[in-house]
């Protein structure tokens, strides 16, 4: 029976399952951030490394018979070689090709056996794809936090931080995102502390975050959920919606009909951001998904030669969720 | 008769006056940039001794018996040593002590000889001031292009870049901003080249934008204004003359009653954006200044115990005025 590893090397966190061409999952393991552009090539391979030998260590294959490595990673377009990996996988044994996939087409065979349809992603950045005949053909947005990302999680923790500071600076009215962001950024300032007419907190805020890297604001996202009923959060939350329903429609045409898989850590934490996209495209059968491990896995047994019907993508699903629980502690 | 040298040092250019305590400006200069902040004490330094040269040249008084210098300059408050100019002034020969100025304050008195009022300012950045007794009391926004600077050059260069971008990239309606964006950017590929179902004119138009600093995008503000009546450009500019009528009413208090004055880039190039902000304001006595130098000259004066009422004021903005234009070419 044919053995393949399938990975999903994200910014933060590398997932990797080893699945046997029947689709049941063997191992399943979460290492480090493995994307060689966020990353860097050295550390990316590191983390894709360890990911891989403890999965080989859990299913007790010493020397393995992978017959071939499913890498999916953001940039796959841009990054064609693989040597950078597959010398030092190599290195522990695993001798297999390695292919390269676009993270959104994993992404979408997380959520579905179908070969036609669509994702949209709203983590950090925000982009979305349309899918024919299980490959990518088109793509709108993730042009970056500077540029582009409509309705993504820098998007959103910007405006967010934006929105609290106006409201101390007395630019606009009053909102509860202000109290969670002095919260968040550990400021005790009275507001009513003035210095040169202005609150002394909005110096301290300035202070504190002027020493992240902008993309960093990302992190204040969580605040707009948070702050669920106040009139600044829930416009912003609104227009982040907007946004990313206009890059969906920008890649959707109706020739290509099957479902929309949401993915990416704000849809797939925020059930709002989610159910106000669902309002907007009632018509469709929309799915989130968390990761684009388990569609790594459907691409490596297609690319081998399975027809991965719905029955064996079920297989795949069900059988990695079970290795994903955390193991049970010792009784008491 | 005293003799003061009068400087307005900016992030792109620095002006300088040498002016008499009757009001009468004998000499102008404009040289290099000469903030601190953003260009470091060195090249300030040299900038700001360069233009008091030429102005002491310009009069034909090399020995200069300067009675005070007074330098207006963003950053005043924050920077308050004056050994980094003092000692490179001493070595031309100019000893007077050196006073630094609030920019804003320097803006406010460039456009009226009374004591209370407001600023508002868009340039790079932007942010308001109310003044009291010819002192700044209260200040809004200036909270840089990432945080604040609602309205600003960056402001609205980056919603115009990235309105441009999602016409292109199909996720909004089309814009004029797309074709002064390609013109401008130097970017010539057809819209409906694609590149993975995306015009290629997007990627290119990344590769050039990315390669500048962020706040550089404030460039690109021109477009919104020469794309007037276009949809997305106007949507652009009327937010803008809200947020910075916002940013203006944050610093306004019934009981003090004076003058606004507009100043910055923007403010001073764009009509169409002062005349959304006096419309907004219709009840105030508003003028635009382009900079401060005339005001640096009125604090000089002020400091030194003469009483500037109008008619001096005047004097320093006729004589001032005269001075800058350009010499007449050679007759032919």
């Amino acid at each position: 029976m044919a053995l393949f590893l399938a990975i999903d090397a994200g910014g933060t966190s590398t997932r990797t399952i080893l699945v046997n061409d029947a689709g049941r999952c063997l191992a399943y393991s979460k290492t480090a951030g493995g994307n060689p552009i966020s990353s860097g090539l050295e550390v990316a391979a590191a983390s894709i490394v360890e990911g891989v030998s403890l999965c080989l260590e859990t299913a007790g294959l010493e020397h393995a018979a992978v017959s071939g490595v499913t890498l999916a990673m953001a940039g796959a377009s841009t990054i064609r070689q693989t040597g950078w990996i597959e010398v030092p996988l190599g290195a522990i044994g695993v001798t297999a090709p390695v292919r390269l996939e676009h993270d959104l087409l994993a992404t979408f065979h997380s959520g579905t056996a179908q070969l036609d349809g669509y994702v949209l992603l709203s983590g950090t950045g925000a982009s979305a794809v349309r899918i024919e005949h299980g490959e990518v053909v088109a793509i709108s947005d993730g042009l970056g936090w500077l540029l582009g990302d409509a309705g993504s999680g820098f998007w959103i923790g910007h405006r967010v931080v934006q929105a609290a500071l106006a409201a101390l600076d007395r630019r606009a009215a009053p909102t509860r995102l202000t109290e969670l962001l002095l919260r968040d950024v550990d400021v005790e300032a009275p507001p009513d502390t003035l210095d040169l007419g202005r609150p002394a907190a909005v110096e301290a805020i300035l202070g504190k975050l002027y020493t992240l890297r902008p993309v960093q604001l990302a992190r204040f996202a969580s605040l707009a959920f948070e702050a669920d009923g106040d009139d600044a959060a829930d416009a912003i939350v609104h227009e982040a919606a907007q946004h990313l329903v206009d890059t969906l429609a920008a890649v959707t045409r109706p020739e290509t009909r099957g479902p929309i898989v949401l993915g990416g850590g704000i849809l797939t934490h925020s059930h709002r951001l989610s159910q106000l996209i669902a309002t907007a495209r009632q018509d469709s059968d929309l799915s989130v998904v968390t990761d684009g491990v388990v569609g790594s896995a459907v691409i490596a047994l297609r690319r081998a030669g399975v027809d991965v019907q719905p029955e064996i993508h079920a297989a795949i699903q069900a059988s990695a969720r079970q290795l994903r629980q955390p193991a049970p502690g010792p009784r008491r």
